[in-house]
């Protein structure tokens, strides 16, 4: 295995909630924001700048991020707060519109995002895998012209819900054109969590011959219930940036069961007992998790925030 | 990795009604026990001789086990069943009182158990380690001599829910004791569901250190999240044979996403897509896991029975 520490990159508040049926007042954002952060999470992705008509539940992306961006960085407005030295915050930004407000409310880091398929790229931006990738071309150097570090996103790298199968290859050259054009890293996504820790391998390989294993991140959503064991196959190759969501936040509300990313507590409960290194207090994690119940006002899908950490009882 | 065969042994019937709250009528567990046959499980744990007082959920258990061994070996009613050749059914038998009555119904195993620290093994069934040994010791030379195989279980062994961690030098000196006394294969369990991948690998290692790979097998419960992962790290290390509840059975049904044992379902689907057989038909084996859901009445954890095997909608 390569470094002992690990970047687990928070998305609930984005991926997340996208997902949830109802909107979410800001303040209540900033709270859950203020317990991931107070949990020690120093990388999150805040919002969308996705158009409010497809993504209602993130319609307040300018006054979220304005509010916790007051004038530069984020600080956090309890007294007990964390430090908030290295926090960075990101927002997803399809096009041109989208990043002038990502720009105007002083965001340190945008993510752009397109799809390894070309039925789930069509269905999802109603462009082909080319013209998004056009789009993305002209979005990056204003971005890094402005000092922004931009992320990129291509999902459904370990199956497609209309395509199926897809090639690795392909996905693979889809992340490697991402990174060319300047994301200092590329989150590769189990969109539909089908993946199995042999693909993630075969996946995983084919990303560092092409590029370094720094730029390299995974978004395991986790429907069937691998995302752990396919985290633990890209760990023993040496992957160290794990996207995830608070409570796995992010299933359908309607079918218990159905998830979302990877529970964060559930994530850095297992990367905490191999003995990597997170920077992010448990115990906290678990409080931040309880948060995110409380504000969505159901039973989400994550384990070690019901569970809780291992503690003996009192025989 | 060793051989590509991989052995499911389905526990539901025993390890997961067991801790569900209301009794399911023999008839409505055969119907469950021919889905999952139905299916191709071929080593199922059919029910339990501890006392009805203990468990009652289980207090049918001759009653289940002659309907289904009618004179000798496994039948199955319905005419479009699998065949049966190789199906094998077993019981937990706690002392002299419940092998007599497992003899007496003819079931070709039986499964002895205790745990690998003191404070369980004493509150679980109020002895010793020692003790609980010595019971066993008298218990296995006459299941042998009636030709009945032996199974072992050693609970507790990546953490005690009294003492904490629990030292696994000491949880395999139980367990190469079973094998010592005649038990064909042990196994050994994650009772509480803390384990992480970095404690299995050595669990493992130490295992094999004492006895043969072939009779290792693993019992987790996923109550964190982390069952796949560790079976992920235990296949690695050719471990072949893993226990595991329908469904995901044996959770609190009152604490949603608290897990009983690691779901069938979703352990076939990741063994499938490594590429490990275990002859089980993973469709008829949600609908074993939606049969299992109906009789409990109440949704289970298993995720793979929710979200399906993977196909793709037609575009």
């Amino acid at each position: 295995m390569g470094s002992e520490l690990v970047t687990v990159y928070e998305v609930g508040l984005r991926d997340g909630l996208q997902n949830e049926k109802g909107f979410i007042p800001t303040e209540q954002k900033r709270e859950l924001l203020d317990a991931l952060v107070g949990a020690g999470l120093c990388r999150l992705e805040l919002t969308s700048f996705v158009s409010p008509k497809w993504v209602p539940q993130l319609a307040d992306a300018e006054a979220f991020a304005r509010l916790v961006l007051p004038a530069a960085g984020y600080s956090v407005a309890s007294p007990s707060g964390p430090a908030t030295d290295g926090v960075s915050l990101s927002a997803l930004v399809p096009n041109g519109m989208g990043l002038e407000r990502a720009l105007a409310c002083g965001l340190p880091e945008i993510a752009v995002f397109l799809s390894a398929s070309e039925t789930h790229t069509q269905k999802n931006i109603n462009k082909s895998i080319d013209r998004a990738l056009g789009v993305i071309e002209e979005l990056i150097p204003p971005a890094l012209a402005a000092g922004v570090r931009v992320r990129g996103y291509v999902s459904t790298v370990w199956g497609c819900p209309y395509e199926g199968t897809v090639d690795p290859a392909r996905a693979i050259a889809v992340a490697a054109r991402l990174a060319e054009l300047g994301c200092y890293q590329i989150s590769l996504g189990d969109t539909i969590g089908v993946g199995n820790p042999r693909q993630t391998r075969e996946i995983v390989r084919r990303a560092l011959d092409v590029m370094p294993l720094e730029s390299i991140a995974l978004h395991l959503h986790d429907t069937r219930g691998t995302a752990l064991a396919n985290i633990l196959a890209a760990l023993d190759l040496g992957v160290r940036v794990f996207d995830s969501s608070i409570g796995g936040m992010g299933g359908c509300p309607y079918a218990p069961g159905a998830a979302g990313n990877v529970a964060t507590e559930d994530l850095v409960y297992m990367l905490a007992g191999i003995g990597l290194e997170t920077g992010i207090d448990l115990e906290k994690l678990i409080e931040a998790a309880n948060v995110a119940e409380r504000l969505v006002g159901h039973p989400l899908p994550g384990k070690v925030h019901r569970a809780g950490a291992f503690r003996p009882r009192v025989a």
